[in-house]
C-alpha cells in the first residue's frame, strides 16, 4: 500500500480543502481567498480545534473576542478553540490565506521526537 | 486569557517553525527553502505523525519509498507516518514548501462538525 497521496491545487481558487482531496487524517487544511471588501459572513468558534491562519498575499482584517486587528501577508496565528473570529480581506485589496484546523492538545512528540532516520538514499544522495 | 497568538514571519528565510513561536498543541508548521540544487540530506519516516506538504513556489523532487516524482508549484501531499521522504529542490531552481506535521488519526469533528457558530458581529458586518 502507498504511504503517501497527491494532488495539485490552484492558490488562486476561492477556496480549496485538502481534507478529502488527500485523505489527511489529523488536520483539515483550506487554501481561501476572499475579494477586496469580502468578509467571511459569521463570527465562529470550535469545540475541540485549534486553528493556525497563515496569510499568503494581501491585506485584511481579523475579528478575536471583541478586538480587530490588521492583517499582512507573513501573519501567522494560532486560535484556540473557544475563540470567536472573523476574517475579512481589506477594503483595498485582497486576502489569501491558509487555514489549518487540527484537534487542540493533540500533538505529542514532533520532528527530533517523532522523526525516524532511514538509511535509503534517493538517486540525487 | 487571550485565546490567540500571533507572528509576522518572512516567508523566504531558510526555514522558520511556528509550533513554540505560536504555541501551537496539535500541530509543527515549518516553512522551509531549498536553494537549487540543494536536497534534505537524508531519508526519514515518523513514529506517529503524518506530514502535509505544500509547495508554495519553485520546483524539485521527492522520493517517497524508492519511488521519485517531480515536484512543482501547487503540489500538495500527505505522507502517512511509515513513507520513507526526502525533498530536493530542483538543479535550476529553488523550492518554497510548507510543511504541516500533525498526529495520524487525530482529528475527529472538523469545520461543520466541529464549528460553533457566534451571534458576536465585527464592526464590518
Amino acid at each position: 500500500m502507498s504511504h503517501y497521496t497527491l494532488s495539485n491545487i490552484d492558490f488562486q481558487a476561492s477556496r480549496t480543502e485538502l481534507h478529502d482531496l488527500l485523505g489527511l487524517t489529523g488536520a483539515e487544511i483550506s487554501f481561501n481567498v476572499l475579494p477586496a471588501g469580502v468578509s467571511v459572513p459569521f463570527v465562529h468558534a470550535h469545540a475541540h480545534n485549534e486553528e493556525i491562519y497563515i496569510v499568503l498575499e494581501g491585506a485584511g482584517k481579523l475579528y478575536i473576542d471583541g478586538e480587530e486587528l490588521s492583517l499582512k501577508a507573513g501573519d501567522c496565528f494560532r486560535i484556540a478553540p473557544e475563540g470567536e473570529r472573523c476574517i475579512s480581506a481589506a477594503e483595498d485589496k485582497p486576502i489569501r490565506f491558509l487555514c489549518i484546523q487540527v484537534r487542540a492538545g493533540s500533538l505529542e512528540g514532533f520532528t527530533m521526537t517523532d522523526g525516524i532516520m532511514s538509511e535509503k538514499k534517493p538517486s540525487w544522495l
